[in-house]
């Protein structure tokens, strides 16, 4: 209550300092308790500059999504129709799931600013500090189990397209789903579903973007691996502007893979940066090694191997060897 | 408590009668409060004949399935490590399913007597009066999600097997997987599953078989396309023998398929009834017309439709035509 007021006084003023005293008669409570206003502010992100016998001035904002910055005049059809925002969640696929047992509507988006336990593929963890996005689409779609890898591809598209058109970066994609910046991953995807032999019942795709993270919040192994983008762009991006581009591009993806799947497939061979290349794949029970030949119908990975044999790979870690 | 001494004394004496002053004496209550006992025993499926001045015979027992006759010497590998027994569930695969979230170890049988929401594929309701067989089992197989047609493949190969052997008649499966005795379906399976994109993490299998139940209990459209065991053997077929049976079985199918799926697909083969017959299929938004070909390495029907083109078809309802 007086914390809004002092962060109100703030904001009215960015140009010059207010002092203690007047920020004190302004809201009516002591100078001390100004400060002590003014320590939880900086501990809730405000960079708040103190100058002896000026005062106070708010020098930034943390970066923090709010939903009717997101939400306000997105024009989607079906991604988004609801919104929900988190500070911080377990994880947002494992939310996700809960709300769609539960009856949530096709296209509620779950998001959190951090994960306590985010997941990756394969059981992997997903490292989730504050500053990166992390959401989680309920879908709904009329189609066989076996067409949900495409679900899956449709998201890569959409973020390849939200960060290619936001951040105005080259994106490649790397089967099965990581989707690279300047050769290092920036993104993850990690698709759940609750499904029958006969047909899907819903499906959680979840979305993990490394965006303003610090590089030293992820330990060196992954380190040599990743990025961010505001790395690669040499600048913060503004994670409310790429969310939003995000929700636009999937509700696209979405719909044209429900119209025409053969779209997303051809979308994503043109993003694609595997093929041609010499690969091997992990994580299948035997280490493969191979040119990546292809994609069929399903999504599963077409590898010719160095004794001729084409190989259907439907899992696993694939890693490009240099030229 | 006095009604298991009056059931023991009855079941101790099954040649002749006891009178109810007999029965009173030796249990130590009343000849009213003996024949209130009776009225219980009865209303719980027992038959006990009273005949006046000569008194009470128990002529036979209801037909429940006890766990200790269901598990003991049954010598398997996976399937039925634990075994739960229940008198009535919603659904064993909405119990099945909820445990295999909670950790149950692979190989866990949930049974039940009657479900009050019984499920059938594509969102159908499973009649499930008492006399029949429900069971769900908890797998966790290694296996892409692509592969999980085939771990319902190794159940309908398991329950023809079982059948066979114990009722001795003559059992087809229609694709996708309904197992036909007399032409007739006699058993359904529904087969759910949670999963990532790369991997199944748990998956359940519900068999429901139809058969002691009375037919009548049946609505008389799915009457027409149905039968019971016992009607097509012309007698009475004891639950717990068939159960054993196809617990034997489906660890049998269930650990050639993690070896070698491709047996599994040659033995659903040789039981089919559909390849070579004229059908059509339903419940996939169009009718489709053709002649049932084969089924491909995942699963999926091959109909060569009447202007020649092939069609892969991994959902819907098949119906024989006559020739």
């Amino acid at each position: 209550m007086y914390k809004d007021k002092i962060l109100y006084r703030l904001r009215s003023f960015r140009k010059g300092f207010l002092s203690g005293e007047e920020l004190a008669r302004r809201t009516g409570i002591s100078r001390t308790m100004v400060w002590k206003h003014i320590s939880s502010l900086r501990g809730q992100g405000f960079t708040i500059e103190a100058v002896p016998s000026q005062g106070y001035r708010l020098a930034a904002e943390p970066d923090l999504l709010r939903k009717q910055d997101i939400a306000s005049g997105l024009k989607i059809k079906v991604i988004g129709r609801d919104i929900q925002l988190f500070t911080t969640l377990v994880s947002t696929n494992t939310a996700a799931m809960e709300l769609a047992s539960k009856g949530a509507v096709e296209g509620t988006v779950i998001i959190s600013e951090m994960q306590t336990g985010g997941k990756g593929r394969l059981g992997r963890k997903w490292i989730s500090p504050k500053g990166n996005l992390y959401l989680s689409i309920i879908l709904r779609p009329a189609i066989p189990t076996h067409k949900a890898p495409l679900i899956t591809m449709s998201g890569a598209v959409a973020v390849a397209s939200a960060i290619r058109s936001v951040c105005g970066v080259a994106v490649g994609i790397k089967w099965p789903n990581d989707i690279l910046v300047s050769g290092k991953k920036v993104c993850g995807l990690l698709t759940e579903m609750s499904a029958e032999q006969d047909r899907i019942r819903h499906i959680v795709l979840g979305i993990g973007i490394d965006v303003n993270m610090r590089p030293d919040e992820l330990p060196p192994d992954i380190r040599a691996l990743t990025t961010t983008l505001s790395e690669a762009k040499g600048s913060t991006v503004n994670r409310t502007v790429l969310l939003r581009q995000l929700l636009r591009d999937m509700d696209h993806w979405y719909r044209q893979f429900l119209v025409q799947d053969a779209d997303v497939l051809a979308e994503w061979k043109k993003l694609n940066v595997t093929f041609g290349r010499r690969i091997t794949v992990s994580g299948t029970g035997e280490l493969l090694e191979g040119i990546a030949q292809g994609i069929d119908e399903d999504g599963r990975l077409i590898v010719k191997q160095n004794n001729g044999v084409l190989r259907l790979i439907a899992a696993g870690d694939v890693t490009i060897l240099k030229r």
